[in-house]
């Protein structure tokens, strides 16, 4: 039986669980529907939101009453990793002082408005100052943050973003794919080059037949309408709250792919946010676990599930029927279009083989930056040498180099290495599913994801936050985080 | 110069401004996009927000704050008149005891849940008890305020839509009106009758076409794209915020013109708020002044302006480019349509001649409700005498009587007569706009808005709440709220 106290705790969390839910619902509407002269008005209601937030947060009642509840015995398991969740979401939010924390909030708005202009120019003088001052703010808030939760910096930061995560377990599996990735990407090159180049399909494809399909494959894939959208925007994302899940895209009219791999990319976000727990949906332990368990449910679906070759078997007669014929809408041109390698400049263009070692590349930057030993003036150089290095290429300028990504000039130190974790955790999870529903790939090859969906429901989505990663992860796949299924899936794939 | 009490003070009611505003944006979202399965999670956010306000407006620092800064001098004109608002607020918002404020939004919840399904059965039986309970409330709720406002229970409702509405200044109006009505809606029935019927325009009317043509519309009258959004929602409105007014309408494929005249009637709520002063934006001075100069915004534009013989002139031809040659597309023919008069049950069906009737009586019945001379038990009968007095009609049930407004079971009472208070401010408005500019009709004929929108803004929109709505309307046309510019308006378009 739960305390007074914990009841108390329940109820605070549910209030700001509906005022963070709010702004997550605001923020969709900036991104899918607002119009430009709504912007100011806009981040002045969001402002106010965070800052009802933050003073729900840090309530000095909150930690009277953590206290007292954890000095009670009588909770169930749920609830002692509910009020865990409280704790540790207390712990971070009462660490920062509220100077800093404004500091940082004005200094990140400015350093990103600068960036903006900065990348268009390929201008890194112009946006040198402020990113200097962001980080050496960055860095006041990772030691305040260090001393806290007793973590290194950058372990309190990446902590903010994937609670759990640790250098300590990210180096070794990073340092072992970036020994594989270079001679993996050469073989991998090759192999594309021999495949030939595979036919193009010919547009134009009207967005209203594109939406269409993609509404198609969400709902069979199961994505429930009833409690989401599917919209457009800029930058595509998956947002709203998961009672009312709402995805974006962006179209273009000469080429379908894109908008469909990030309508399905998108999907698997959302298939996570619907399959939270109903019962504890204000609470913090009823929340998603982390980015990097949420980039692996995207991940799965758009790069394990979605580009299989089962996959792109039972699209392929759906792009005929939806588009007309077309000879590349053939499978086994589908398949050559999808497995193409090669290594580019940008992160957000780069393919699935190539992707870790941009992501490497800024995790080992981030953190000298961090750890004061890289500073962001000569960061350009750091960039290009660690881009010839791991992917052979030195860039242009900085516009294709440390500029392209807005993380860092918006405050974000921490975040990166979440993509890549994802992406192996994707294959790991795959692989269990695969082992463990023997008809998984023949169910996906007629469009049939229920299988699939339901093992995920059971061994990811339903957990919520009530495992660590860690637990999660081991409890799905008998094992720790491992390099060996997410190498395993790019052997089979790009070297087949 | 301000004193530190009122910028305090300032700085508070702007962040409940924008607390409000993020709920109407969400509210808005709701309406309009929102898919079902959002609804609970919805008003969980809502009511949350809805908590954070009154904790806002409640605070006893407010009260300490009034004190001190109504003390000072020093104040420009709009400071104390923002300074008045905020006191006015205050009163309100205190006056009602916490718990009566939780037991009505209960109470109005499950009474207007109930009516949903008594109004479909037409079971007034059903709706009954929670409506006698609300009623109940919603008199110890007007007693509260009457108290604190020294005010009778029944203005004191009204003040809340109505700042500043007294019954003393609406009963000889609605009794002069009352008196003109019957007479008056005879004599438009026999024009309507000699006039014979017109010819209807032939759909299908597309839909897209059709928002198409609103859209340009809308541009031409002066609403700003880069500050709000036309779209789609069950019972058309103007929301949002007035950096972000979203107003909505909603389509028939086989009849354009009632989505076309919403459309123009939520542009003129629209224009108000996108002419408020932005320099005010955040103040209780800077909103708009109170239902009836809204509602006046509304009918200026949709029933002065876009109904009179000049726009549908300018009309006429848009619709024939629009929609393809229609001998129904004739600026005659669509006058006659225009101009039918025929008593009916229901009030939101009803044309300008008989809406007032139906707000007399509504008015009546709420006044009789709230001063506890008539009881929801014996409401059918009052309400079938009233119909049969004022429009000569009897309902058949309670769904096309009593029962056909959502209003008083969801606990507004006090409300109806601002429509009718709008339809005449709208009137004595336009006559002098058209006073002040000779040449309006013939501009507007032209489809030319600029010098109606010009005077509305230096008259109406730009005074915002810094003027009471008597004072307001006296600066704009010379005299108080006055019967005659409407009666001349309604025979000169019903009589002639």
């Amino acid at each position: 039986m739960a305390s007074p106290a914990y009841d108390d705790l329940a109820a605070r969390f549910a209030r700001l669980s509906r005022v963070n839910d709010a702004a997550a619902m605001l923020g969709w509407d900036m991104a899918a529907v607002m119009p430009e002269g709504g912007a100011e008005a806009r981040s002045n209601q969001l402002a106010t939101l965070r800052v009802i937030a933050h003073g729900l947060q840090i309530d000095p009642a909150v930690g009277d009453l953590l206290a007292k509840a954890e000095s009670k015995s009588g909770l169930d398991a749920w609830q002692q990793a509910n009020l865990a969740e409280m704790r540790h979401g207390y712990l971070r939010a009462v660490a920062v002082p509220a100077d800093l924390v404004e500091a940082l909030s004005i200094a990140s708005a400015r350093c990103e408005m600068t960036w903006r202009g900065a990348r268009k120019a390929s201008d890194f003088a112009r946006v040198l100052p402020q990113a200097e001052a962001l980080l050496a703010l960055s860095r006041e808030r990772a030691a305040a943050l260090a001393t806290a939760l007793n973590l290194s910096p950058y372990d309190a930061l990446l902590d903010g973003y994937e609670p759990g995560g640790r250098v300590a377990d990210i180096d070794p599996v990073f340092a072992d794919l970036a020994a594989f990735l270079p001679g993996f990407i050469a073989e991998a090159r090759e192999r594309t080059v021999e495949r030939g180049a595979g036919i193009r399909p010919k547009g134009p494809f009207p967005i209203a037949t594109q939406k269409a399909l993609a509404e198609r494959l969400m709902a069979r894939i199961g994505f429930d309408f009833a409690h989401g959208r599917l919209d457009t925007s800029a930058h595509p994302f998956c947002g709203g709250v998961p009672d009312d899940v709402r995805i974006t895209t962006r179209y273009n009219e000469s080429e379908f792919v894109s908008a469909l791999m990030g309508v399905l990319h998108e999907t698997g976000h959302a298939l996570y946010e619907q399959g939270l727990p109903a019962t504890w949906r204000d609470q913090p332990v009823g929340q998603a676990r982390g980015m990097s368990v949420h980039e692996s449910q995207s991940l799965l679906m758009e790069m394990q599930a979605c580009r299989s070759a089962e996959f792109l078997g039972f699209l392929a007669p759906q792009l005929r029927e939806t588009y007309g014929d077309d000879p590349a809408f053939d499978a086994d041109n589908l398949r050559r279009l999808y497995v193409r390698v090669e290594p580019g400049f940008i992160r957000v263009d780069a393919d699935e083989a190539t992707y870790p070692a941009h992501i490497i590349l800024r995790y080992r930057l981030e953190r000298a930056m961090i750890a004061g030993e890289l500073t962001f003036a000569d960061l350009p150089a750091a960039w290009n040498e660690g881009m010839l290095a791991l992917l052979g290429l030195t860039p242009q300028n900085d516009a294709e180099g440390c500029l392209q990504d807005i993380h860092w000039y918006g405050g974000d130190f921490g975040y990166f290495p979440t993509y890549t974790l994802g992406a192996m955790t994707a294959a790991q999870l795959f692989a269990a599913a695969r082992a463990a529903v023997p008809s998984l790939m023949t169910e996906i090859a007629r469009g049939a994801f229920a299988p699939l969906v339901q093992w995920l429901r059971g061994n990811v989505h339903e957990l919520a936050s009530s495992l660590s990663t860690r637990a999660l992860l081991e409890r799905a796949t008998g094992q720790a985080l491992s390099v060996a299924p997410f190498k395993a899936h790019l052997k089979a794939r790009y070297l087949a």
